[in-house]
């Protein structure tokens, strides 16, 4: 299992690639996919071989317990080209860990490294051509599982489907981002599955951030279900909030995901002698912090857009402007993460990964 | 709107029918579906005309929202044929009222009436034959909406696929039920989507009832996630404790489904003399009451098994036995409502519906 082995997919190509028929420089974010996909069932208490084949839609149940029941898990990655045209991975074993994590959590089986991160590159080795060079261009992967098995009774099922999708992306830039901070909704209890990548805890933040669009916010800033008192993570971002010239963060908890972007600044923080603290933090200081000037910055951690600045935040319906910074430790950080991603700059940290 | 009308419906019949093959005698609940389902999408801002047609399964995209995000909520009811070959629903317009407050939890769009309740009706007058009679027997119903727009970006999908499935059922006797009141893991949170009968709240429990099944349990009756001090309710059952002859439930909240079956026991309850508290239930008040003898039952409330008595239950390692008694209230309020719902006592409430 190791070794990643790939000589057990089965691979079904395409005898056509509508690659031809893709504006690489107007592509909306999730939206295009590749060629191809993976695919690979699992039955009878154990994994069937995986299958690479042209990406489209496939029959499924109406009773499907994904449908019913909610067991869904997903992981968000990219891969990125170098100036060599070789692909790399950011962290793989990262998402790997955190995939069979969610799995559990969900009573789903834990899917194999040789299907995950194995199947994983050969897809995109047969995908290569969608990976395009230049900083902020990318291949976003979707690695998911999905409960098959049929049957209306809440019972975890028997069947699953993980599968494996592609899509090219751009540099994912939002518009200036304002934020409000939760007072009422939520996303996750205590001893509930926040620290998963379950499909359920999204559904439950598209109302709550429906509302907040409405109100001129683009992103609500969770905080603990129980109190409010305590600042979370974003919809799809772990956040950071710059007081003078520390980074604070939230500790990761049952309530928060364990984001890798997240991990990954708080390392090259330390590499590059900025401090981070790793601890609760209130809404009060933050209150506090914007009133008194020392609140520098807030920052959105992810995958898709790895850093993204707030440039403001509304709590208890009273608007608080960021200053505009020359010298932003998001900018600085953000620079030095996609350094290594795109292999501009060594990665002293092993994280790349080559294709 | 009003008027349930369904002129609109396309129908779309079987050639053949499977009900032949079907050991009515021996079925296991949910797996069984009848010949037809009922499908209605919505495209475009609006709904299509909805369509019976043979049960099967159906083509969807890999990024299809549900798989990704867990926009996916559902009813369950029950149809009842009386000795006179004619088929009654239960309150079907709370199910209808539910089904929309849960898709606005979810950003979903709501469900017309004469689709979730005109369409039911016909779907089961053509599936007539499968409601068997006598007590016990019933088709089970169940209404879904899944989001089957296409994208992994985190946002509400623009397409939604409603549907109805039937699976007939035989009574529904789980053996004696034992529980463990939750000292860790939740099912819901403060400002999350407890009361929504979303998808993503089921998946939240299997791991944690796995565990409980582990330990001989089987079932969880959930506690609030932030102080575990508040009983709340069971995996798709509300609760009740009789404590001497009064029963308390838990009020309904954010966290805790609005359960048909428990309003109308409360409801039923009322015109029997039985008193019922609806307050907080906490933790400690029931093993206090366990201690000093007076806790006389414990009984869920859900569709599935109308009423469900449970026989002991565990916490902090510790496991209550509960009295068997002669006169119990759960099995007097479960004849009576199940003599309402296949009209064999009259029903003073108006709470049945005929096809
Ligand atoms: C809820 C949530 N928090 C945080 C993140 C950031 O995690 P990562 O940096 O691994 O992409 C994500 C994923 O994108 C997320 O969905
Ligand atoms: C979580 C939960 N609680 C309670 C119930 C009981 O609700 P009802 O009586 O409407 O079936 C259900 C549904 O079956 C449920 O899923």
């Amino acid at each position: 299992m190791g070794d990643n082995s790939t000589s057990d997919i089965i691979i079904n190509k395409s005898a056509t690639s509508h690659i031809g028929a893709v504006d690489f420089e107007n592509l909306s974010f999730g939206n295009t996919f590749t060629d191809h996909m993976l695919v690979c069932d699992f039955r009878n208490g154990a994994w069937e071989k995986p299958v690479i084949k042209p990406y489209e839609p496939f029959l499924i149940d109406p009773s499907a317990k994904v449908f019913h029941y909610g067991q869904a898990i997903f992981e968000g990655m990219k891969a990125y080209k170098d100036t060599n045209d070789d692909v790399w991975l950011f962290r793989p074993e990262e998402n790997f860990d955190r995939f069979n994590k969610s799995a559990e959590r969900l009573a789903m089986p834990s899917v194999p490294e040789e299907v995950f991160i194995g199947g994983m590159k050969k897809l995109i080795e047969i995908e290569k051509e969608w990976v395009k060079k230049g900083l902020g261009n990318s291949l976003y992967i979707r690695p998911f599982m999905i409960a098959i098995g049929s049957g209306v009774i809440a019972a975890p099922s028997t069947q699953y489907r993980f599968m494996i999708i592609l899509s090219p992306a751009r540099s994912y830039y939002s518009g200036e981002v304002k934020v409000i901070i939760a007072e009422h909704y939520s996303r996750a209890a205590n001893g509930g599955i926040g620290a998963a990548k379950a499909a359920g805890n999204y559904s439950a933040q598209f109302y709550p951030t429906k509302l907040a669009n409405e109100m001129g916010y683009q992103q609500i800033i969770w905080t603990d279900d129980a109190t409010h008192t305590k600042l979370e993570e974003a919809g799809t971002m772990n956040v950071f909030f710059r007081i003078n010239d520390t980074l604070y963060t939230a500790p990761v908890s049952e309530r928060i995901l364990d984001g890798v972007t997240r991990k990954s600044i708080i390392e090259l923080a330390a590499r590059e002698n900025i401090k981070v603290e790793v601890r609760p933090v209130l809404v009060s200081e933050l209150i506090e912090a914007a009133d008194n000037g020392s609140l520098k910055e807030i920052f959105g951690a992810g995958t898709a857009a790895v850093i993204n600045p707030i440039v403001g935040f509304s709590y208890q319906d009273k608007y608080h402007e960021l200053p505009k910074l020359e010298n932003s430790m998001a900018l600085e950080l953000k620079e030095k993460l996609t350094n290594i991603q795109y292999k501009v700059a060594e990665d002293t940290f092993g994280w790349t990964v080559k294709i």
